[in-house]
């Protein structure tokens, strides 16, 4: 995990390494390739999605023993259940006679307190274990046929899952900074008051290497950069780790990421000074989701790819229940500023997966603005690189 | 082709060796990758599709000569023509010249009493002979250069096409129990009062199993279940040669599978009391059709496989044409009955195949009701099995 | 480059060789694997569409500077602007950063004079140099930035595109006979009247050999074969070159392609009296376009491939400005006799491609009548056949 010394160090060494050239300094992206190829797709799906901490939801969508929800992840389907001691199992949604898909629905409520499968009705408790087979006595079997459980954590009210079953990776291991960032914000507490979903024509990694860097907030958001001025110098927090002077913080007299610049809610208790005026903070979570903190809410986007030039995104924003309780309460200038900044993003990655399509050779560049991108393609690579290998695989 | 002793030999064998397990027996099933693997599949139309014989339709859909019908078989267009001598004619719906399609409407008639080619009218005969090549005399030529003839058989009134033309198969080999079993039903006589086409989003695979086992029965079809005692206990004829002491019939008072049980039609003549009194009588046709004969009337099922996803699912019924052409008859109760039957096995169907997708390493199992699934994925592996190889590709 | 005199040699050894057959000469066509196969298309696209030259527009279609147009070659998006001084560029519609679509209409006027990447501004001038990167100074980098041209040349007022920038054919090579044919044509003043584009359903080979042979006449263009009584016996330019004594121009009586047979426009001055009375004039330049030159207008199609079995088609009919000015001018006559001509084609394109996908094994022939397009075939052998192997690849 790269921290905010070693970047530095790693830029100037990589500036020195360029003596002889004037000008800033520039760093290889990567090939169109990477984000047009069905091979190397399968390839990030074979050693990113199926080995890291994907975020799925939130607990809370699951309130009462046998609520469900089942969702895709690339080429998988899982089911997540609430069981009896309300612990969230996920499970492949196929059940383990003939794999016929067990809960149809995206989600709903089990009112028999069972999983029982539409097709042979072999039933499995909450928990996945199979409990009845009509008609057969399976014996010993019985206790080898209960569902594949795939492995679940929970942080900060969010449910993570990994088809890895034996990762040695915590949920921790993809936050950049680190979970400390959020210490204050009482996460776990907050109820969403806003969901949308959304597929975008572009390879997962380009919603990310777009969330990465600033250099494109001057031109696509400017409602975002009249309320944070570093970001009308292209800049976010990574090029501050660069020594940049500036502040990572809301405009003066700006308070929240909303239509108005002012807070919709009361500021969460705990928060620091500096938190508060900052007006923002942030915290990604590899490979598919980014937590944006403010004073008053807390946003989170995930994403799931579907293709290569396909990616679902998932926003929600995170608000005090007792807050959305109140008939008086009104989230639409925070949901509305955000959705407008959301479909900007989408709207410029889409034209990115496009421009790769029209030069398939295309090699791009970064550039020091960009040193976010180039951390998260260094991820990257130490993903997909074989510990088999002598060599990386991009 | 197992026999059932040999059926019956082979699970007590299959249970002797599984002893120090408790419970009841099970088998392993085919692997996810079966039912989703563009490479299986495409395998699959090698060794199975192209080379057993596969049900083309009801030899009185062409009456007079000239008469054509057009098909598609997997990537495979066929052309069905009734020629002068009323003998039917199988032919890759392409010109011998460039390979233009020959007949474009799915039926019709030539009413030139020739296959013309829309494109550059070379002319064929209804046997498929070159007659007429505009503006060139290709001399020896013209007798080479008759439209390629795939093989065609006949049995009661079903035509099977064989794109192996030099296979030594019989259709009868495909028949499960035998030819023997509708021997008393005037097959060839009946008539088609009824058709419906629909696509199942299913491998056709999972339509042969849910076809093979009734253990799904009592969820799935409780209107069925209601007609025929042993249904409800999820067991089908493939059980009783397990040794149960139960009887394959309607239920006492139910006549047929109609939406009363009565019959809708006079019984056919000839049938035994045995046959009258069961209320139905089963033949597979592997790989692609199966007949169910009952007193009044015969349903006979046919697929197609269209993708590894998709098969297209045919279903007749067949009554004496005397009984179908009287103002009176209302075939409705035998097509309602059969057809709900149809859209509940295809909505299982496509949870199963939906389930696969969910857990592309799934790996299921049989139980002792579903041993004629089994017996399917023996044949399954017998086709896949080449001959040249040591080991078996499945 | 075969020439009326060699191809009528060719034949004759061709004819030859094939002495103890009674009857005429007939010749190979290509198997329909070249019609089908996502690998084929692959290697074309590499061996033709990225090396031969590619018709991409009229140059007055971008007329003031910062006028662009941007059109997609199979698998490659391409930018064509007008700069300061008035010349074309052809560019990858991708920026050198990261890669983003550049324009992303089809067509229009850069107002500010300048490329402007929407993503993050980065700055081309018309000529493709990198003029501008806010917030960064690329120093030295800055001259390797620009945008990559790709090789352009213009032929009577048309524009021709080539991916391999170090070829050394000409635009000329790939015309048949010869850019001499229409030199008494003022091509180069002409304007678009009409434009046309449509996606035909077959393999865009299926598109030349189609144009390549009049054997289809008879049946497919009844209107053509009227004023255009060569056509009529299903012969067209090539036949002529074996030795048949006719005439490849309009019925006497007849003036040019049109609804009537009647010129909609004054003859165009300098064409000769045998150009008049024949009507018509071909050109082709393959591998995208042909030419038919009429007294009085100049009809040209181009084709580019989209899959293996997808063609998109362009249709230009291109008229004296002046004429195309006055008010009284209907074009209507050209218009719609040569789309009806052009509809007739894509159906039976359409039919050719079907018929190949119904009998994958299919090899089919040529006869006499369609030796151009043998001699295509024979380009097409040429253009697939890798110097570095001993052997063709097809």
């Amino acid at each position: 995990m790269p921290t905010s010394s070693n970047d530095t160090k790693r830029l100037s060494e990589l500036a020195a390494s360029k003596t002889g050239q004037s000008g800033d300094h520039t760093f290889p992206s990567l090939t169109a390739n990477h984000y047009l190829s069905a091979d190397i797709f399968q390839s990030e799906l074979a050693r990113i999605w199926r080995t890291q901490w994907v975020y799925v939801g939130r607990s809370d969508e699951l309130k009462s023993p046998g609520d469900f929800k089942v969702l895709r992840i690339a080429d998988r389907e899982v089911l997540l259940v609430l069981d009896a001691s309300h612990q969230v199992g996920a499970f492949y949604n196929a059940c383990s006679h003939r794999g016929s898909t067990l809960c149809e629905a995206s989600f709903g409520q089990l009112k028999s307190g069972r999983i029982v499968c539409p097709y042979h009705q072999w039933s499995y408790n909450l928990s996945g274990e199979l409990i009845a087979t009509p008609r057969i006595n399976l014996g010993d079997q019985t206790a080898q046929l209960g569902l594949d459980r795939i492995s679940l954590t929970q942080w900060a009210g969010n449910l993570y899952l990994n088809f890895d079953e034996g990762s040695n990776l915590s949920v921790l291991d993809g936050m950049i900074p680190s979970a400390e960032t959020l210490n204050n914000w009482p996460l776990a507490t907050l109820t969403v008051g806003h969901r949308v979903q959304f597929e975008v024509k572009c390879n997962w990694k380009i919603f990310w290497e777009n969330y990465l860097e600033c250099y494109h907030c001057p031109a696509i958001h400017p409602e975002l950069c009249r309320i944070v001025p570093l970001y009308q110098g292209g800049m976010a927090t990574d090029y501050l780790k660069s020594g940049f002077k500036g502040e990572d913080r809301v405009a003066i007299g700006i308070e929240s990421w909303t239509e108005t610049g002012q807070t919709i809610a009361p500021t969460f208790e705990g928060l620091s000074a500096e938190e508060v005026e900052a007006g923002h903070t942030f915290l990604e979570i590899y490979p598919n989701q980014y937590i944006v903190a403010h004073p008053d809410y807390v946003r989170q986007v995930s994403i799931l790819p579907t293709a290569p030039g396909r990616t679902l995104v998932t926003a929600e924003w995170l608000f005090d229940p007792k807050v959305l309780q109140k008939p008086s309460f009104d989230p639409a200038p925070a949901i509305e500023f955000c959705e407008r900044l959301l479909h900007q993003d989408a709207k410029v990655s889409e034209l990115n997966q496009r421009g790769l399509t029209a030069k398939p050779h295309h090699h791009g560049l970064l550039i020091d603005l960009e040193s976010d991108v180039w951390d998260f393609h260094e991820h990257y690579r130490a993903w997909m690189s074989d510990p088999n290998e002598d060599n990386r695989t991009t």
